[in-house]
């Protein structure tokens, strides 16, 4: 057999026992860390990277507790500490409190309530310089969430086993789903195959040469095309092969964006059981009037064909 | 013949119908996105790449809006809930609502006018912060407008079919509109001509070799020239070729900018019909008591000189 | 004797008398600069890399000298300046000077205290300028601290002397102490081992082939092994061997941290006396319901194997 | 002759008249450029490339000038819109006028001045912006002067003509000013030599290969050395032909600074009478108690060594 092996790109090729899926659909490891790091750093990072929704959320319950706990420690030494505060009623002196710092952390300082002993005056030097650290590092990340190039790929749902020319193909169609442009884009396939022999499971890792593997821009879709040719690993093997070996398909992108001027990098998981036997996507774009259209809900649609039970040896 | 064809640079080899040019004069792709991503990430990236104009008329326009929404609210709950207020009149209560705002979303905050009830407090709160935040995302945008490399390159009208040594050549020359250097500076020229056999249309993509495709530093202009030897995809062609195959050249610069300490891409497109036929670029710089002077408006001229109908094959 | 030495890495060859090491175990190089440059970005740079609690303590402390300086200051002119002054005793003046001070340098403003005369006027003028720049600082001083890649590799304590195939191998283990991924991984290991001849002590320097010197990705740990063949520079060698040639390896990776798109260097120092000689990793992470667990404590856990004095030549 | 000429890298080969240097000693080249765009990000890089001390002027200018700009505006509108304003004297309303810049400006908002009609509070409204907006500015000024790297490497005042193994070499010695590592250094040197035909003077830049042209780290100094054996471009030179062919050394650097993850670039132009014929350069570092101690200033030190008039050819 001429088809060669790859090495390991780094996830290993034996485990205890075997694995689902080595890399999740869009492309993410799911890897417990026992021991990881967790500093100021981590929590920034997690602000960056959760969702918009948990981000607003945190934020928002981040201000109220602030608000909350100054509020209490002017309570606490008094609010006969401030000036002009309403000391009638328990919901008047807390109403003063919190107004108090509110104004203090926003730095807004409308003065109706302001500091008149040497205690207020502390309490509130230091929840000021708080205000402003928290929304500089609010601010620090919008910036580092928005200001950073991250590229917004779609695949289609499936890869397909495709005509090529006079034999077949694997095929994956991915494009931007921003309107910046992908410049320097390569792209790589890798193959992971389980085989078993006397000393275990192990894992194999092949190469998928692809027709084109680098394009300058990447203004439309763009389909990845490895040749089903003899020397291909996929030669001979029909889809019980690809299931029986748990075949997965590891796509990766790398390229550059021209909007953000900086390096991005994507991947993407294809099992065996998301790979259509058979089939040939449809063109997902179209020209009119001089000028090009691309419609991204038809990056996944393909249409059947025939094709042999075993790939061509 | 001998010219070798390029792969496909990531644009299509064919399309339903012609296209009138591929890349807009200014390296741009014009495609339509159907199901394109639209996000915070999205607005932002429109904040940033907008005009400067349009920047500064929808930042006045959102200011005004969040004074008016805010506005409306002190309105809502009652301006007898600010302290203060002038109460005698709409318009005096509009005013007391609106400086109310203002006071607040720029966290100025005088106190002339106070929140003087637990609802105007909490419309209070809730301002300063959209306050912040809003004009953290204006200094985001401005640090993501100014402080990131952007090429500025300027290109000659025209490209030349030029003398070059004892034959001819093609050229297009360019410079840095900016004073800060380019170093490290790639050129490349892809040519694309249409080719109509039994299968319909096909595009074609050549690639231009150059005399020197790669510069150290950019200080002055720098001009690209393709010799036109017999393995020149323009050999033996007349300008009529060009048209009739809708010769389109792809000029790809990429280089590192020393002012910003990173890189910078540009394209530009040159049809057929922006090829002058004959002609030599003037020199654009001149010595003067020692320091160089270049001079950017005479990046384009050209003085005309005698070519053959036809380039020699 | 077959072994390549390779070129001086930038440490140099000689030194007037022998180095403890020539690498600190984190991989800083501990050399005192005469004449270094201390100017505003050298001060930057150490706010950037000093501790967290040494930036804390040099914040609160630049806090507190920025009040009683503009304090000060207002005393100086004389309170009498400021509206609202507690004027009676002298603590009362103290208060009202540093309260004045506080909501300026915030630019909370509540305004209980305010400037009346032109001389207060422009020293709070002057303060809420300072105020904004510091606090412009920090920002500055927290997104470069937080927003850049920073690689947080850990290393196993030991590097191994362990069986590998048939023979032997030079094994050390690194593993990512964050959950974000690591991609595009290389390693290179660096052996300096002294020789004396007759024009004093030489360094030389030997590059160690890895059977694996480049991942695609690192979600798990890296085992770097160098397999020790005829032409390994450790061949032939002992314990003792490495210990009078005072051997030093030389860890070296670079990467691509994808959680924030850049570039990570990390290097770590490893001395013949922290080598195991005879030791084999024991595996750091496991499968448990389909998921992968690595668990960092358990990265330098080795178990001794019978090792051959003198490695096979 | 077997020395070969390098192409052009970018600067030109021929000018109208003779160059006094083609490079600046500090690696900029001075061209006036006609023509240069002008607009917002070209004000933005001349303040983070200006002086600290021109900065700094320009900041207190435009601080001042924006506070009398409004100030004036407030005259304008009449200061009884401020509430609480000086209005006895003319002295006394420019300073109320002043003042409620002042506090709008830096957003300070004492309230003892504040806006009371239609006409003041839109001007605030306009002024606080202009504040927030500045502010912002100069923050972003801040962040790109000092957020971003740039090396600062020191060389040696003089090339030299240094005796190399058994013949001799050109080397130029430099380090690192910070203490932040530089790592993956390249280095190159180009000569430039003015040569007379009878087509006119042209220049010829010549690769100067070096000993080693690269190193890993660079924590010490490092020498330059390009060995002068028959086929290099100064092989049977003697100092009056570099004088007659006004031979000009560019040196470039190029790097990785660690502190702030970023590329690097620098040059170096060394002209025929910067370069002194016949020295050695004096040992810079010096190890003490196992640290080694690196004198910057030492680094031009060198001392003189009999050399030939003419170099062997």
């Amino acid at each position: 057999m001429k088809v060669q092996r790859t090495e390991d790109p780094g996830i290993g090729t034996s485990f205890e026992k075997p694995v689902e899926r080595l890399m999740a659909r869009d492309g993410s490891f799911r890897v417990d860390r026992i021991g990881e790091s967790t500093g100021l750093r981590e929590g920034f990072v997690a602000l960056v990277t959760m969702s918009v929704g948990r981000l607003m959320l945190t934020f928002v319950l981040g201000y109220l507790t602030m608000n909350l706990l100054f509020g209490s420690l002017y309570m606490l030494i008094g609010v006969e500490n401030i000036g002009n505060a309403d000391m009638d009623t328990l919901a008047g002196r807390w109403m003063s409190a919190i107004g108090m710092s509110v104004q203090t952390l926003t730095t807004v300082g409308y003065g109706s309530l302001f500091p008149n002993s040497g205690s207020a005056w502390f309490v509130a030097a230091v929840e000021g310089v708080f205000g402003i650290l928290g929304f500089s590092l609010i601010s620090a990340v919008l910036d580092a969430r928005f200001a950073r190039p991250k590229a917004n790929l779609v695949y289609s749902e499936n890869a397909l086993i495709a005509p090529y020319k006079d034999g077949w193909s694997f095929q994956i169609r991915l494009a931007n789903r921003r309107s910046t442009l992908l410049v320097e884009v390569e792209a790589r396939i890798l193959l992971v195959m389980a085989d078993v022999d006397d000393q275990g499971e192990r894992l194999n890792y092949y190469n998928l040469p692809l027709q084109l593997d680098r394009v300058t821009f990447m203004p439309l879709s763009w389909t990845l095309v490895h040749p089903i040719n003899p020397d291909s690993p996929l030669a001979g093997l029909t889809a019980d092969d690809l299931k029986a070996r748990r075949a997965e398909f590891l796509v990766i992108i790398k390229g550059m964006d021209e909007g953000y001027m900086g390096s991005v990098f994507t991947r993407r998981s294809v099992r065996y059981d998301e790979v259509v036997w058979g089939a040939r996507y449809v063109r997902a774009f179209s020209v009119k009037e001089g000028a090009t259209r691309l419609d991204l809900n038809k990056l996944s649609e393909h249409m059947p064909v025939e094709a042999p039970v075993r790939l061509p040896a």
